[in-house]
């Protein structure tokens, strides 16, 4: 009997915003697994660093954040193979998750080399884009408005056409790509109806209009909410 | 000093499903309001049911399911002067919702016309979006893809303009518009990159091929998932 792999989403920081579930299948884990920079410490894992025990096998999955996809390939590859020697051996393994698994989570890497041949459950997480509409006080859809969310990590070209074509937009994944969508959301004349959100429900959160923000500052985990504000589907 | 407004995201069905800073908040809140049809039992507060104490005040917003937004705008006009007047005398009161209360909630409704007069918290849950895509083992978006989160409730000509743009898209609030839905992603050749989820986390969740669905019997709380499959950004 081969262990079973557990995608578990723990949320956007706020150890408070882990669900029930996640935390009882936490706590019975033998082996958790969390993805990590090359050196220092997992977001993830310090979400919930207070579920974990000291018995519990721990591998830090640390990916390079390099624009070339091959190095992180890689380390998802060794990753699997030492996850898939636990399951093997009959041990469940946990993978922790920022956010949602399956919503721009790395944890897909994963899910696509081990789920074709091990037991595979995803366990939801409050997403950062729930959590940052919340910490914004700003609705995301209601009735029948239209979502598009987006990677600020897109072509310029790319981008503006869907900004253009959106009603209510979240463009996550900011960073150093902060200039370029302004850019945009100025060109089109959206610039004013957007809000932007980093670290949403952490400590260090900070909710500010877009042309306050400094882009020299700004990290990989912020996003830029689009107000639907009754704009007509074209 | 006049009470708080809480929406509580209590998550897509599943009691596990729900954080613990709702459950946190939801046991010491004086007042508990929630959405339920004109006869029966609330969805929302089933959820939480184990949580509630005898000693809370409980509102139940009984809203009509018509056509016309009238009835229900009324209904919400009444709820939001009951809630008011709770949170004028000094209680905090809580608005519960299934999923997330941002994202499609009727919250947002209740958000609209009192948190311009007193202070307001939203507490995100997860959202049937990606508890679906979780229940089913089908990633919703991975590295520069885009999802686009649409109601089946539009228009037949904007859903498939829509649609035929995507790369991985949700439809949601199946029901009645799932034969609507499904001629489009035929149209399109799209059908077989999709799946049908209804009661995503509840006993009574079904994962099927959106071929095989019978159509008279399609819930309001049902989703159809197109992965994004590799299509380009056009």
């Amino acid at each position: 009997m081969s262990g079973t792999l557990y995608g578990l989403g723990v949320g956007p920081g706020d150890p408070e915003l882990v669900t029930l579930r996640a935390v009882r299948i936490l706590r019975r884990l033998p082996v958790v697994a969390y993805p990590a920079p090359l050196e220092g410490a997992s977001f993830a894992r310090s979400v919930v660093a207070s579920q974990l025990s000291p018995a519990q096998t721990e591998i830090a999955i640390r990916v390079p954040m390099t624009r070339s996809l091959a190095p992180a390939q890689a380390v998802y590859d060794r990753a699997a193979i030492e996850i898939g020697g636990h399951l093997k051996a009959g041990r469940d393994v946990g993978v922790l998750c920022q956010g949602d698994p399956f919503l721009y989570g790395s944890f897909i890497q994963l899910f696509d080399r081990l789920a074709p041949e091990f037991p595979t459950k995803v366990v939801p997480g409050v997403s950062s884009l729930t959590a940052c509409a919340a910490a914004a006080g700003v609705p995301l859809v209601a009735r029948d408005e239209i979502l598009t969310v987006l990677p600020a990590t897109l072509p310029e070209a790319a981008l503006e056409k869907r900004l253009k074509l959106a009603q209510a937009a979240a463009v996550l994944k900011l960073g150093r790509h902060l200039p370029k969508v302004r850019r945009i959301l100025k060109r089109l004349g959206l610039a004013d109806r957007t809000t932007y959100v980093e670290h949403a429900s952490l400590e260090s959160q900070r909710i500010l209009p877009l042309e306050t923000v400094d882009s020299a500052s700004v990290p990989y985990f912020s996003m830029i909410l689009l107000r639907a504000g009754g704009r007509e589907v074209r």
